[in-house]
């Protein structure tokens, strides 16, 4: 098929509230008062687990059915950890993001263990955002001034 | 402060659509039809395009307070390459997640260079997502049958 390209575009609102979209899909991202925001939607790190959720659900379909695993229903409880004193700047030891991140599919089926296994095993495997997470991944950040910027 | 543990619940609502809940936040995830989706919502590479920017602005408004850099605006531009071919089960080397993701930061300052160049490296090292990213990070999958699963 060849590789795809994503693109989201997103805008300060304000110093914690982003507006991102993604095709005709505007998102708001912001941070709960206790890590200084205004609680506007979910935080980045929370749409990082909604990502993998969502993830995980095609991933677990697809794959059910290539098997012809029943597959009636997908619940998917994820969580991490963070220890957010890097990203605040202070003194630490500890990475800037999860340190750990936990998954636990319940799904609704009756197909046996072995299946079920294989089935799990494939679903990490083949799943982007998984990938994503569990290994490296280049990421290049550029900066420039807008236009108003450079006006000055 | 030690680490916090962030939660996040979601439901397949069809084999692409999902519901996730971050505590009061409700987002819908999906595919486009040409994923085999139902495009009810940004897919979940977008999601992590989206959760990146939004981590950004944040770092990106607290690095430059930090550092008593004005900023009187931010827009950011995300992009990711993606090659659906192990997603799909298709014969490939290429790896399921984003192969390479850049992003454009684009600063309404008037910050000198130094200070600019200064400010994009603190925000890529202690951006949580950034990180998540570019770092391995350990992943646990875990599967269990769901209560009608497991009485039939």
């Amino acid at each position: 098929m060849g590789a795809l390209t994503f693109q989201v575009r997103a805008e300060a609102e304000s110093a914690t509230r982003t507006r991102a979209e993604a095709r005709q899909f505007a998102l708001v991202i912001d941070e709960p008062p206790a890590l200084g925001g205004t609680d506007a939607g979910a935080n980045p790190v929370e749409y990082v687990l909604a990502a993998f959720g969502g993830c995980l659900n095609v991933m677990g379909h697809l794959i059910a059915k290539e098997k012809g695993m029943e597959l009636r229903g997908l619940r998917i409880h994820l969580e991490g950890d963070l220890d957010p004193d890097r990203l605040f700047g202070r003194p630490t030891e500890e990475r800037a993001g999860y340190s750990a991140i936990r998954v636990r599919l319940e799904a609704d089926t009756e197909a046996e263990a072995s299946l079920l296994e294989e089935w799990r095993r494939e679903v990490c495997e083949r799943c982007p955002v998984c990938d994503n997470l569990k290994h490296p991944t280049p990421v290049e950040v550029v900066v420039e001034r807008s236009a108003s910027g450079t006006v000055a």
